[in-house]
């Protein structure tokens, strides 16, 4: 009874605003505290205010946690993702690491997510589509790690900023992959060292951007498929397929074998 | 009778050539303006050519008003707009805002968009797109406010050109995401106070293009399905479908059923 | 007859690999040229190898011409490009204009294209998508314009280098559709004198690579569709469509038909 | 019968397993070496480890080579890329090339690709799309030829760092159809000697990008409809075809006859 009560309220059209309302309210308190002169002056309005929209998070997340049972909750991605975000958010309170503190309190944010139905599908599919990249995923770390140990073993006495070590040439990779100043930062400075180092990030910039334009492909075509099953899933629309054709011959046998047997038989 | 005589010459084709006409004649007049060797010698002409095309302007928007039913008039979205352009210009004549009656004056050339069919619907078309796209796109602002809460608070202090308050910090992960000089300009120079920095950068870069990415998809998508609809529309060449195959095999087991009678009943 | 010997001529294998050796040679005379020390050494040898392959050329088209009947040589376009290319190169030597023959020289080298009929038809494809693109081009022109108008108004003086006078803006503008260094060398800059001109940017950025993005989705969804005529056209295995099942359901009725009159004639 | 027993063991799980965990350790390896200091203080570990794998790999390949018939064995492209991998490491161990071995050494991480089935086939796939853009990569490297040729003409002596030879010169091309600093480093400085070389720079931006983009839709249609074959020969729900239809109409012509033939045979 308490329990159907409880997921009356839960799932009201009321109480889903509220929440929404209430994160926004989290999101400009955060913004407002970047400023900092107005934090300075009003920083018991912020603490006290951020301790109310925790603690009402807290009951939220409760609530909706009695309302349903505990194994169907539990399965839930998002759930999970709620309970850590508020969880945390006691844990660090009155703690030392202010800056923790305060990059949970922004994260929180990102509850308007798993608490608005649309951006939780949008995001789902995203990440949904993520899998069927892996094998790209996997070449293209292959490449880059090779890539990487290359030029940290050619460049890195000649250019220690861009790869003194191992991180720092995946950095740079990463850099050179979006390409941003590629040339002209990064590779035409060590071409004063030696002309032929252009090979080196020729062949990184033409094979990264290929492997990635090769993703984004995977992606659209991954997407143009996914939509073309789902309409066809969904209406009984969709084209006849041989399979169905098969039985409207296997019909017309039977129906010619009746036509031949009428003209056999002697009447 | 007058309307109908004033919608014949509104919807004649030397009507709009000559509107057509008059806004090619006001853009080159702004745009020579830009000179301002020749607009400082010329300001009397450039005023009244002005004047001119303001009142011709008026005058044509006028006759499209009474030439068709009020209601219909104004439930048109271009309308609005071409009468807006045209008032504002009356409105701020002889003012003390030059520069703004100045863009309104160049805003004006945008009625080639309202007066021009093909791409009136061009631009119909390409602003029908993004409703389907809102959701992406709270998606990116919620991304973007996070990420500028959070850059702002750890960065503010060491580098205020870029990450001094909240607005900057947005333009400056707007710049980030267009991929402009994102590492040498903005990464770099803060790594040398914190090695670490470069999560925050290198995460939004991929969580940016990544929305991105899905959004220019949703975009491809959407059109693709759009002239696939549109062309199954248009004509009655598209597959069939199983809805209509059902049809063919009950016919087939009509006949059948014929047939089987035939045989039953003794001739 | 002479004209059919010469026909056999001109479309022999050997004849095709003649002129594309032709041109590649010519190709390879021009890089060499280039530097500097070879070529002033080599003049003489340069200018005879130039005009032996002028002539060469010349006795080329003099022969495609003659083989074919006049009026369909002419409709070619590109037979008119191959005369041009050619028939320029004479009236410019022994001229004051060296860079311009220079110039025409190298162009020479497009003539692989002319030759070689698959890249022929591929720029044939790759120009014939232009006119179906003319309208977004239109539309882009009109926002180039109307910004470029407003950027030179606004920053005439303030950033004479990009923003002088109207030519330069609209180059400007170009570069900041590219995403080249637009926010680090053109807007921050500018920002010191106001902090407010980022809506100009970022609205010209906005707008820019949307309206680019839409002409590119254009041209994909252009070819996806041309390709998909293509492969319908050419083989017989396309899906049923409704217009072909009517005729299937027009011939069960005539059966019914046939079936119902046997039932009801008595034998 | 040693054949068969050898090919049991190459083809067994964990045979690839253990495989994969050498290229692991190799590709570790080669990453810790690239810290100098950890290199210098166990130079001798490294050299033994390394010729520890080197050897491991080429007894696994032996393996490989002996439990399949040598015809089979060479006709597969990826085991030639093997033997050579590894061939090459034996060749210039203990030579002076130090630096020829070290990459070696690296690019034996390659090796995940040719043993991992599901990259094979993924680097395959990409490798085959490269000869239906054999046209516009040809048709690129003309554009970029004639682009070259001019651009060492015009500007070599004005900027020897981008325009000194026709080597420089495309790589300089390069960068610029990569949009990295084309205006800002490399137009920009120069039209201070010349106003009009934008002309120059802005075709060649137009073209390039133009031509590549093409390439990238190739590639799209190309895996667009290489998703639709695979998917139609797969399974056999792909739509009815014209041809297919064909057959069902024969049927029901023959049926009709057989009707006809009824109603005519007197009972």
């Amino acid at each position: 009874m308490f329990r159907n009560k409880l997921a009356q309220i839960v799932n009201h059209k009321a109480f889903q605003a509220t929440v929404i309302t209430l994160i926004l309210i989290n999101a400009i308190l955060v913004g407002v505290e970047t400023y900092q002169n107005i934090y300075e002056s009003n920083k018991a309005f912020f603490f006290y205010a951020d301790q109310i929209l925790l603690w009402l998070f807290t009951i939220e997340i409760a609530m909706r946690l009695f309302a349903t049972s505990l194994p169907s909750f539990f399965k839930k991605g998002w759930n999970w993702f709620d309970i850590t975000i508020v969880l945390t958010g006691h844990l660090f309170t009155g703690g030392h690491f202010v800056t923790v503190l305060r990059v949970l309190r922004v994260l929180r944010v990102l509850r308007a997510i798993s608490v608005i139905p649309s951006l939780r599908k949008l995001v789902d599919a995203l990440v949904m589509t993520i899998p069927s990249l892996a094998n790209i995923l996997v070449l293209m770390s292959i490449f880059l790690y090779i890539f990487a140990v290359i030029g940290t073993m050619l460049f890195n006495e000649v250019s220690p900023e861009y790869f003194g070590n191992l991180q720092r040439t995946i950095l740079t990779l990463f850099q050179i992959v979006t390409l941003d100043s590629w040339s002209s930062d990064i590779m035409r400075p060590l071409m004063a060292y030696n002309e032929w180092i252009w090979i080196y990030f020729v062949s990184f910039v033409l094979i990264g951007t290929f492997i990635i334009f090769n993703l984004f492909i995977g992606v659209i075509v991954n997407n143009v498929e996914k939509t073309n099953d789902n309409e066809e899933d969904l209406n009984d629309s969709k084209p006849v397929t041989k399979r169905e054709l098969a039985k409207v011959e296997a019909q017309l046998d039977e129906i010619k074998r009746l036509l031949n047997n009428q003209e056999k038989t002697p009447y």
